[in-house]
């Protein structure tokens, strides 16, 4: 039996025998260091060829993407970055240019969120392979995990989804944005080769918390005796699609949910590229618009939607039925169970 | 300007300025992340072909050693193991059972030491890639730099050098160890195969740290008023070399060494299967032993260095003058001045 035989997933749950199970299955690990921070960490594999090429990403962009993916999964987790490590593996026929302007790339996201490079490996290999480790620190109660949903919570997400795959489409494909602004085609392109890590959703999540979610969570704890260990906001990123983000939710908190196919939000310039069908499609399976997926209670998901950046929409509930089901309130489409089966598998 | 012309050295320079002044240079990272425990992390990657191949290694054994490794690092720095994280890079038509046996072998090693695998990534690559992220924490005031090392210390290493490079030469000549007894062939191939990193020095070294020297230092301090921030251990693993770990502790420090060269531990069973002189290169340039090498006051170090384990020995001097020698008290060898030269470089 081969690793292509049984995909990432196969694979990952053959591993996962050889780890604790408490710490096993989020954006990130978390280890409960001391009793007033937890350590979060995550690491990332992006190999030339397979995850990016000169075809479409500069070394700048690889730079800037591979960060902003690991910094995105501790943002999934709500915590603050500490630091990165860097391994590369390089032929030796890399110019050393293009390793310069890898950490450029790097350099400009991190610059963003005050994040240093704190260590690294550089070694040879006949393919560029960059692994980034990036850790960071959360407040024990107030780690976001993906297994916390609640039947009756609102499905927030933090902005539009659909513009990442887009994007890599008018690199491939340039005759295809022949429509677009050139504002729209740069906003589409930055979003695949520049996204951005939603860390500065936390601060706002901690104002929903230290607001009356929190204190009505609180209250109904004491009164029930319920013990206040649970953080109210569950969540991870959109980095594999959101559908996939979804589904990994319901799947590991016991829940299903209802998607409003017409609340999720969609970049204004997609309608101009591609028909509202195929733009769906992209916004559930595209992946790679890291933003984040967030449950919590409608209240305050309603009061504050608007804060939580561009785009960003209540597309569905946290439901006790176990499926996932995309549904159209004006009934143009029938109702569609999602699964993740058109999730990136990496093999 | 490509990799191979300026070498793993002259990239890491360059990289470098993407890094922060003060977190660069050591076995690992140190990240002030409270005022009782500092953060400590280090990472590495592996390719198949450079750094390991079936003919020498089985999966288990890469396993294992890329896992000691990031201990030794840790170790290295005086800090205890919280987890790791591993990152694969895999091409599709690899058995699920090399995957499996590779985490079989890390699982052995971090069992030793209680030490948790907490996360990772797998994905395609066309060239089995094993990238690892060790962290740890120390108290700030006991964490051990290369930097500090002074003149008068006496230069401790914890074991036998030249061991894990003899044990390679067996496993790709196995002709060559026709005259060595089973013991010693299969003490020579498990010191390449499975090294231990030293974790268990730890312990004795803050006893020696609350005695004498502790005490001696803080009131030397005391008396001349110099802030008590400074740790009396300096060091580095032997990862790259003996000569290597010393040369780049001397650098660092501003400092210089005498080596005595019939002080240096080489296994016994080195005798049987190569010349002296031999011996002693591998020892110094062989690489891989994973021992520490330490800089402490004379008085500790002769008290205690029994008790750093088999092979543990004094072998020279910190000195004021920046050359580091390899003497030769028997005067059969001339003085030799030690340089970096001919430690590994990876491209």
């Amino acid at each position: 039996m081969k690793v292509k035989d049984i995909g990432e997933q196969g694979l990952l749950e053959r591993l996962q025998r050889f780890c604790p199970a408490e710490i096993i299955g989020d954006d990130a690990a978390v280890i409960s260091s001391s009793p007033e921070q937890s350590l979060v960490v995550t690491t990332d594999m992006l190999v030339d060829g397979v995850h990016f090429s000169d075809a479409t990403t500069s070394p700048e962009d690889v730079g800037w993407r591979s960060t902003a993916a690991n910094l995105s999964d501790l943002a999934a987790m709500g915590a603050r970055p500490l630091g990165i490590t860097v391994a590369l593996g390089l032929p030796g026929e890399v110019p050393v240019e293009w390793v310069e302007r890898l950490y450029k790339g790097m350099d400009e996201c991190l610059k963003l969120h005050q994040t240093p490079i704190v260590g690294g490996d550089v070694c040879r290999s006949p393919v560029i392979t960059v692994s980034i480790t990036a850790f960071g620190e959360v407040e024990p109660n107030q780690t976001i995990y993906r297994n916390t949903a609640q039947v009756g919570d609102a499905i927030a997400i933090t902005g539009f989804h659909g513009a990442s795959r887009a994007g890599l489409e008018l690199l491939i494909h340039p005759e295809i944005g022949q429509n677009l602004s050139d504002r729209d085609r740069s906003f589409l392109i930055q979003a695949h080769q520049r996204p951005k890590p939603r860390l500065d959703v936390l601060p706002i999540l901690q104002e929903i918390l230290a607001g009356d979610v929190g204190k009505a969570k609180r209250a109904f704890n004491s009164e029930f005796r319920i013990p206040n260990s649970e953080f109210p906001i569950s969540g991870m990123d959109s980095s594999d699609g959101l559908a996939d983000a979804i589904v990994q939710i319901c799947q590991m908190s016991g829940v299903g949910a209802r998607i409003d196919r017409d609340r999720i939000p969609i970049p204004p310039a997609l309608s101009d590229l591609v028909t509202a069908e195929q733009a769906v499609e992209w916004a559930l399976y595209g992946g790679e618009d890291f933003e984040l997926v967030l449950c919590l209670p409608q209240q305050p998901a309603e009061a504050r939607i608007e804060h939580l950046g561009e785009g960003a929409a209540i597309i569905g509930e946290i439901t006790a039925e176990l499926e996932i089901i995309l549904c159209d309130r004006t009934n143009k489409n029938p109702d569609r169970i999602l699964s993740r089966d058109r999730g990136f598998q990496h093999f």
